[in-house]
């Protein structure tokens, strides 16, 4: 048997035990773990200086070295989050309906956790106590599976957090992180049916694909996000401006960022909109009517309207007002956020009703889908396929139910 | 392009548009389909004797055969079970749940469809009528791969509706059956991501595994239904047979029927059980402490632990009381429908703690797993899988949610 499949079986133990605990053991475990982050600080540290140090001399970009690096701060900012998750309301128990039957049977349809989660995730260790914290919270065991290059990181992270756990009397295997670094890890994770219960890959577009289309374990499909922001007739250019702007420059690197602009040819203040992006940064991508009236911009082609540029690029298209916004929409987009912004709520409520994504916003920033933006405490990433569950994945997103049928004898005609 | 990818794209263009048609408008059009499938009874029952024909010439066995013949009486059922799902509330445009965040967004969490659901099952025509009658209600667009024997029978039905659906002004293309019989189709549909949001495979073991283990577009798994009806010390004996054999007996055949039975040694009237189920004709294969106590039961061996024998046999074994029975299920059972029978109300409360599956019953029929007694009007399947939805896959459960959020120009800081 290979560690990938020891680590998941002993998971799927794991879970029966941590299925059952109480609110106020989990909530001490993690709360622990959060204190043995911050006292184990040095090891840590110490640990995520190898795995910098490899990467640098493997030449890894800047970017990714950020992603990458822990310091003080950084510790004390994972030993937070947890504690954030511990403060936060146990899922697991709630009554979410129940109901009588002509017959007198009870059925009451109670949240329970998922089982095993499997996170198949990208650099950052952050990800690691995020994804520990929300797991053991909602009542899952979880299975990691994170960047070869941060693994002396995240051993040493899960290292502190498993004693947490056992001192609270929780199996360590509640949190496992499989030893194997090679690419065969993720293919297994992948296909180990009735011991994993749901695989969550988070990172880039070639990881997520790799996993949803490989996959014979139910995946969470997170991350790409080409939004939309769309101007209609009836905008206040301050307002088109500020959330424009915000949408495209707050955080260009993530994927609730804004990556094509749709401007109504009714909205009467195209050309001054175009000035305040060029005079933000903004690379306009522009169609034939916005070259037409913008010599700055850099004709598009049909590759950036499905691009999500992740940086400071922007691909802006004139349309035939809400219409030509929503076809352009279920065209292009993928389900992450899309932003209307008008002062006629009619249209806010027929661009609601007509686009198909996790988040419509009118009027409101494309950054705010976020867990901790609509007060979910936290998140293990952003869901963008159309079941289970859509939008920013916080502790309820992770269970699920089971349905309790009491009777007395009570049998089928 | 395939025929079958055709049908996709256009049921997913129908899917926008049903989307956002009202619940009086789904409703005549369901109730215009009910009444069309009995002006039609003709037409559908000279395509069934085509069907039922060839099956015939092909050496079908008589189970198969009386899964797939039609008569008045069918299809006045098939029509009347339209009628009840017309009558039931429109799920669509629920506000699930509406909250303010302190920078004054407001969030509403509203109900939604899935968009295209793919259904591929087996011999029966019936599934065609109640899933078109489902999928269109929740407002999702369906894709039908029924089996190549029914085609006749599930075209003729599928005819009668989408001239209903037209007449209330909604697309055909709502309710699309591919007409490639090949199982071509069925690896097509599942590779059609971005397309079909969602397939139910609905038939027996062999198809539903091949679904769950190819498939790129997310599946809900149904069916598999290892169901085990524990006997704890405390319970009443005549409670007891009235509910085991209800369990096995009233409709072997069906997923929801028990197909093993553990008993408490602890548990004083096992020999008067086991005789009472040789009387009723049911076939046991028994461990050995029941064999030892049993000499007409047959030993089981590993494999009868984890068969669904959809017939009138029955696994029987002795566990260790509570525990032994949790360990038991944890073991062998498929997360569908588990029943404890005791009286004490404590053991059942740490059964259905301990126990996952999508349904834990007390004192109550395995066979009340089913969306008609869970009073949710039909079913499209029993889903065995943890994410998305468990248990009786009513309207509801083939639904999402979208959030709408709205502001007033706020940006994230």
């Amino acid at each position: 048997m290979t560690q990938t499949t020891e680590c998941a079986l002993r998971a799927k133990e794991a879970a029966r035990v941590l299925a059952a605990a109480s609110a106020g053991c989990k909530n001490r475990a993690l709360t622990k773990a959060a204190e043995a982050i911050e006292t184990d600080a040095d090891a840590i540290l110490a640990a995520n200086d190898t795995d910098m140090r490899a990467a640098e001399s493997a030449g890894t970009d800047k970017a990714m070295l950020d992603r990458l690096y822990l310091d003080a701060a950084r510790i004390k900012a994972l030993a937070d989050g947890m504690r954030e998750v511990a403060a936060m309301p146990d899922p697991i128990g709630q009554v979410i309906e129940e109901w009588d039957r002509p017959n007198g049977l009870h059925i009451r349809k109670v949240r329970v956790p998922i089982g095993v989660i499997g996170m198949i995730y990208e650099a950052r260790p952050g990800v690691t106590a995020d994804s520990a914290a929300l797991t053991v919270k909602s009542g899952n065991a979880v299975l990691l599976r994170g960047s070869a290059g941060a693994y002396a990181s995240n051993a040493a992270i899960v290292r502190s957090i498993r004693g947490a756990l056992v001192r609270e009397g929780l199996p360590a295997s509640c949190v496992e992180l499989t030893p194997d670094r090679s690419h065969d890890s993720v293919e297994e994770m992948m296909r180990l049916t009735g011991v994993i219960d749901l695989l969550i890959p988070r990172g880039g577009a070639g990881l997520i694909d790799r996993v949803v289309s490989g996959s014979r374990v139910p995946v969470i499909q997170t991350g790409v996000g080409n939004c939309h922001v769309y101007v209609d007739d009836s905008a206040r250019p301050d307002m088109v401006h500020r959330l424009v702007l915000n949408s495209k420059l707050q955080r260009p690197s993530v994927c609730n960022a804004a990556e094509t602009l749709l401007i109504s040819r009714g909205y009467p203040h195209t050309a001054e909109l175009l000035k305040t992006l060029h005079e933000a940064g903004v690379a306009l991508h522009g169609d034939a009517a916005v070259c037409a009236l913008d010599g700055q911009a850099l004709p598009a082609c049909e590759r950036d309207y499905a691009e999500e540029y992740l940086s400071a690029d922007l691909c802006v298209a004139m349309v035939d007002g809400l219409q030509g916004a929503i076809d352009h929409i279920a065209r292009y987009g993928t389900g992450h956020t899309e932003l209307i912004i008008t002062e006629d709520g009619e249209r806010a409520a027929a661009f609601a009703r007509s686009v198909d994504a996790a988040c419509v916003n009118h009027n409101a920033s494309t950054r705010f889908t976020d867990g901790g933006q609509f007060g979910f405490g936290a998140e293990i990433g952003i869901a963008t396929q159309k079941i289970h569950a859509r939008g920013p994945l916080g502790l309820r997103e992770l269970t699920i139910y089971k349905y309790l049928v009491s009777g007395n004898g009570q049998v089928r005609e």
